[in-house]
């Protein structure tokens, strides 16, 4: 069983990006992080992508609207960073407070800056294989784990546990994609599925990204698959000082030693997603200095 | 086994449309039908929607140009279509001359009048649920057909032959979604799949849209399965006045014994199309009067 490490990919992603951006002549691509409120997580997230962005040489633009900014005061701020040439890339941290339309507010973000990929224009440019849209960083860090890990779909079965629009449903259509590495025959199921093990089980590739802790259990999974695990689940745990440990959708002690690879959880997925964000920035970049 | 019969079904979808626009105070429903050049399928087509319309009591206006139209004359008819309040929806009529870039011309028609569902934005709102999208009309007929012959998907296998952009990926986003009628489990499998028997076996219910005449046999196909037939192929045939025959996807006198139902070809997914056609442009026109 291989171990495919998230940490490592993310780390040599990030290093090509400080290189490619080192030799880039005039200004530097900028993205625009946009945090509504002071959630715990959020500014987590947000000081890691700042961190990231720092790291490769993206300038990085702060805008910290307060927990009771208006949708409308919303939409102007990203109508300005739409406009601001300077600006290549525009990231909302999600979640966002419940008086506020979280997809009213990616499809305000223009397709050609929604770095995260979650506006319906670039959803619908992973259906149509155009590749100047965004892909959502969770599907793109997934689709990049498994290429740097030597994975090819094609003549593969790969099997998807989930249908979230942000993991689920893109990563089944770039797996689908007439391209090189991909070409797999997808499945697509979830909680509503009848006989789960007993299609999991046909998967070469089984990519779990349904939420339950540990779902994904010995006997469902076929000797020699890969496995790439999308969970980030939060579990109680006395012994650790948290209160908690952090497990994925897989359990990992059963289904790890039937795996010829799989993904660990922390480390896995996980790291990959700040990434593909900045790769997302820097194509920005590129499409926008190019037109 | 039972028929499912495309032509009745689509005469129930025009009666009902028939009655519904009958109701409407004031202005009708228009259809604006741009048909480039005179190729005899497209003429054939075009006058087939044209009649349907007049059926319904949608008015539609005829736009022809010649075949030597450059890109930009063609967008410029789109942009006075898209800013015309008394056309609803719009159909440019494939295929397109080789110096016409078709994307780019459904990408020009606006979303909101987009009825043949190929505006990348009306993709993207298929998969992400959104029911003020307009889906394509083959999905959305197949999804009608099913629907109106009684076969709930929840918790059935849906496994789709076939990953065209037109037919085979909305079909699954469709059959994937948390909807009533839905919430199938998807498999899309196409010409590169590995031991294709086995996994077309496995159908509850199996859409076949490979393009290739008679494809699935009856070592494919689980006995009780749904069998729809989205194939349209022309193939020699000396026996008939034109030359050839029309047949499916589906070998039918070996397949059609098996199932619990199947569509027919002819008769079966084709007269849905341009049922759904009207019935997204009265939707077009709801929501335009309603805004």
């Amino acid at each position: 069983m291989e171990l495919i490490d998230g940490n490592k990919t993310a780390a040599d992603i990030v290093a090509e990006l400080k290189a490619e951006v080192a030799a880039l002549p005039g200004r530097k691509p900028c993205i625009a992080l946009v945090r509504v409120g002071d959630d715990p997580a959020s500014v987590s997230y947000v000081k890691k992508k700042e961190k990231t962005a720092a790291e490769i040489g993206i300038e990085s633009r702060i805008i910290l609207p307060p927990i009771s900014i208006t949708q409308d005061e919303l939409f102007n701020i990203l109508d300005d960073l739409n406009a601001d040439p300077t600006v290549d890339g525009i990231l909302v941290q999600a979640p966002l407070p419940k008086h506020i339309d979280e997809v009213a507010v990616f499809r305000r973000v223009s397709a050609a800056k929604d770095v995260d990929g979650f506006n319906t224009i670039n959803l619908g440019k992973v259906a149509q294989e155009d590749d100047t849209g965004f892909v959502a960083c969770t599907p793109a860090g997934i689709m990049e784990l498994l290429a740097r890990s030597g994975t090819d779909l094609k003549g593969k079965h790969v099997v998807v546990l989930g249908r979230s629009l942000i993991v689920g449903k893109p990563v089944a259509l770039l797996a689908l994609q007439k391209k090189t590495g991909a070409n797999g025959t997808v499945t697509i199921c979830h909680s509503g599925t009848s006989n789960l093990p007993a299609i999991t089980r046909q998967a070469d590739v089984l990519i779990a990204a349904i939420g339950r802790p540990e779902f994904v259990t010995a006997d469902m999974v076929k000797p020699g698959a890969v496995v790439i695990d999308v969970g980030i689940n939060r579990v109680p745990d006395a012994s650790k000082k948290t209160g908690y440990r952090l497990t994925g959708d897989v359990h990992f002690p059963s289904v790890s030693p039937l795996c010829s690879k799989i993904t660990p959880v922390p480390g896995g997925v996980g790291p990959m997603t700040v990434a593909m964000l900045m790769k997302n920035t820097v194509k920005a970049y590129h499409l926008a200095t190019a037109s």
